[in-house]
């Protein structure tokens, strides 16, 4: 028998750690990652390897024996020994001598594409079929990154205002927004349907926590195929209790886009570098009404507004394009959208029976949020449903929240591949979703 | 034009900011909440309040009007007004003397049950389809508090320790863990699968990241209806490069429990006070082997040993029951286990050729983790799945992982659920599911 205490020590380092270290301690360090480059300069070499932090120069003398060309691949494993010394041309200002390198693994075959170029040349359609070797290279793996810290900033930050983290169920008996985008399942004899959002729980919880979120996967069976939409992604949600107005909902994720941005600045500048990206600065967001923003558009750009009832992307890339001439911001609210195009939970503007009280973000020309205050009196959505010609009695569930009491409430839903994808300004969605699914994909 | 910069100032107070209060501070506060309960005291009555952070007792006189009887109502939502006074008989010290109540929202039914008892007598079939009223109890949301805390815990862990999240497609083209257990559904003409668990794409992207984790929803067609399983449940994943052995991924298992309990008890210990939890103290974990295990059972407890391949769950309970009487553990890591009983990219121990590097981890009788050291050879990889009737063709996109190269690696895959569940010993798994999926359960 054996007992482990959760210590962990292999003696490797870590790009940070070596850089840390001083005077003697710089001698015989170990340190493990997989080779991404090799520059032979005649005697020697330079060997580049990938480690979590980034990429680290060794310098290897080279003895011509057979042995080495084997451990002298890309993409081989490696554990190298040797010597850190300050090298102001190299990416951290230091190198390694190498003393000595013990292959641990080898691919089997060469890579199909040279991955570690600084800009892959790879269109789209050739990348997604080996997404996961793509990755291997610098930049790409940065995009992942970046996505990791805005998720961590946002828990972060939504667990500052006191919400609480939920994981609703993925397999449902109904969907939430209605619609023929829904994907079915078989489920042991019965219909079921894949989330396509976590509305129904959110709100069921409201009376529970008061303020709750949920990051996870949402499903949408969409048979079109564009550049901004999937039919799986990752689903920002937050839902929030005891509302004055829809605004305390617009301010709260004006918070939270500040603090993420700041998040990522203060902890992931390496990714932001990489990418080249400028992250904008927040300090006022704009809001302005749907019904406003298309007639602003209108006279200014000179364009007929064809439907009065929803917004074409040309409008809402041209609302954007307005509020950034005028207003110097990447973000605006388009606020009191139509009743038409919000679905059945979407509270009514009291002020104007055509209107709702909601919102959409456009960020750089794309709409990456919707939003705003539901309904929570039991007879005004029961109401509702029979207007929007939905049965009350499919909803029990979900109208006991009503019926047993709860607060003025809403929230919003983000679609986190669109806002990194407007972060890092790609132009198709399937840049910033791992291993997107779309009418086509289902691999890998 | 509006222009908001997220900052969320509606001047009503949380229970944390009401007992920091002082002096003229404490006069015309205002606070929200929903009413849990009032006690009728003649003259006046006790209006429990309950908020975010708990309940908070409030002193109403009553006046006797009929407006009065509409506003105390249970599962109202109101805003308080009053002033604060110390009261060493309320659960946080303080009550909130009341000078106006304000009515936001009312049920339009009561409760079909009364959730505001202290311990409530209702069975799990019963309670399911009203999960989200009855969760309105102090004590049951206090459950999916704790869990919201320990997915908090974890994560800061892996991040810690240079883990990157990742979020992969939960549609796929083919189950990784195999078998029968696996949801079809309808994709656009072509067939598709619920993932089983993150596996494939995990090992995919070791060599891109080095340590990855996910925490979200893996999906199960298990037919049998038991205490221990669900049809989707919550996966804690992560998978770990350049392990030395799998014993390095017991090691950070080890840590990461350590660091979760520290972390709720010194964050959610109201819930673990509200539940009478008291978490177990990890110094070591011992590790034994599986073929060990069996035969100390066997021989301690007068079993027989029916099937040499597989811990049968009473089996599970013997070993914890032995390891907690002998070593006074609640954990113990059951490893190598036989190759019979491992999916295809489990690595074989070399120094026996039926058992594979691979564990599981049993708290407190239940097996709660399972993983291992997995095939990282491409050849290796290709002669497993044919020896286990599989075709290496079918797994094309991952074994791109072997071809192309990757380090030795390992991880494992925890249920969120089971873990909960032996933290609260609760003994059926629909206990820590918030809404959960079983063979006769879609709703709500």
């Amino acid at each position: 028998m054996v007992k482990v205490n959760g210590e962990i020590k292999n003696g490797d380092l870590e790009i940070e750690q070596l850089i840390s270290l001083k005077g003697d301690a710089r001698k015989g360090v170990s340190v493990h990652g997989m080779i991404y480059n090799i520059r032979d300069m005649g005697d020697f070499a330079f060997v580049i390897l990938r480690k979590i932090g980034g990429l680290i120069q060794c310098v290897y003398n080279k003895t011509g024996d057979e042995e080495e060309k084997e451990i002298l691949k890309e993409e081989n494993s490696v554990v190298i020994i040797g010597d850190v010394g300050d090298e102001p041309r190299a990416v951290n200002g230091i190198e390694i001598v190498v003393s000595e390198i013990k292959l641990l693994s080898s691919p089997a075959e060469e890579l199909p594409f040279a991955i570690n170029k600084r800009n892959l040349n790879i269109s789209i359609e050739n990348e997604l079929p080996i997404r996961h070797i793509v990755l291997r290279n610098e930049k790409r793996r940065s995009i992942f990154r970046l996505q990791s810290g805005i998720v961590q900033a946002f828990r972060k930050y939504l667990e500052q205002n006191n919400f609480t983290e939920i994981f609703s169920p993925k397999i449902v008996a109904a969907g939430a927004e209605g619609g023929a985008n829904i994907f079915k399942l078989e489920y042991f004899g019965k219909k079921a349907y894949l989330a396509q959002s976590p509305q129904f729980y959110k709100q069921m919880l409201i009376p529970v926590y008061e303020r709750v979120f949920e990051i996870g996967p949402v499903f949408r069976a969409e048979k079109h195929e564009t550049v901004r939409h999937l039919n799986e992604y990752i689903g920002v949600d937050f839902e929030m209790g005891f509302i004055k107005s829809f605004y305390d909902i617009i301010n709260m994720e004006t918070g939270m886009l500040k603090f993420a941005f700041q998040y990522l600045k203060d902890n992931y500048n390496d990714c932001l570098k990489k990418l080249n990206v400028e992250l904008p600065v927040i300090n006022e967001i704009p809001c302005v009404k749907f019904k406003d923003a298309k007639e602003m558009v209108a006279a200014k750009y000179n364009r007929k507004i064809r439907d009065p009832y929803d917004l074409e992307p040309e409008e809402e890339r041209l609302i954007s394009q307005l509020f950034k001439e005028e207003h110097n911001s990447d973000f605006v609210f388009v606020t009191h959208y139509p009743i038409k195009k919000r679905p059945f939970y979407a509270m009514d503007d009291p002020e104007n029976e055509k209107y709702t009280l909601s919102f959409d973000l456009l960020y750089n020309g794309m709409e990456i949020t919707t939003g705003g205050q539901r309904i929570h009196d039991y007879q005004t959505q029961v109401d509702k449903m029979i207007s929007k010609g939905l049965e009350p009695k499919d909803f029990e569930s979900y109208l006991m929240l009503h019926k047993q009491g709860c607060p003025p409430h809403g929230g919003l839903g983000m679609g986190l591949e669109r806002f990194l994808m407007k972060i890092i300004d790609e132009k198709n969605i399937r840049s910033t979703s791992m291993f997107p699914r779309d009418i086509n994909r289902l691999n890998p």
